[in-house]
């Protein structure tokens, strides 16, 4: 089983990467780009009955992969 | 119009960061897991018409945001 997470930071946290992003996207002439948000992709592949995965990739995303404070994250098991 | 780009280390190039991701799953007890992955995500907003915006966000992966050597994209308009 493949588990395919986005740690996106929150809408109201500071995003220096995504700025930065789209101040470099302006300056090579792409027009138009309203916002940048950069965020972090991972795939996991995981061994398991399908509930007892989804709970522990819930929990790893938690205490591991994001930072709650600052980080939403979701997920898509397949 | 909203642009969800996903970038990910080639199969075949070490993916150091997912490999430390994996052994600190496993020091946490997460049993069966098999493989991570790390990539990025990238949420860029833009204005244009869907081909035209199609055919910028693709360019931009290719020039800017992505290492086209060791690193695969794809992305999604909505």
């Amino acid at each position: 089983m493949k588990a395919k997470i986005i740690i996106t930071p929150k809408k109201a946290v500071l995003d220096p990467q995504g700025k930065a992003v789209q101040n470099a996207l302006e300056h090579m002439g792409y027009k138009g780009v309203r916002a940048v948000h950069v965020g972090k992709y991972l795939e996991v592949e995981i061994s398991g009955e399908k509930e007892s995965v989804r709970q522990q990739i819930d929990e790893a995303c938690h205490k591991l992969l994001s930072n709650p404070v600052i980080e939403d994250y979701h997920f898509e098991l397949e």
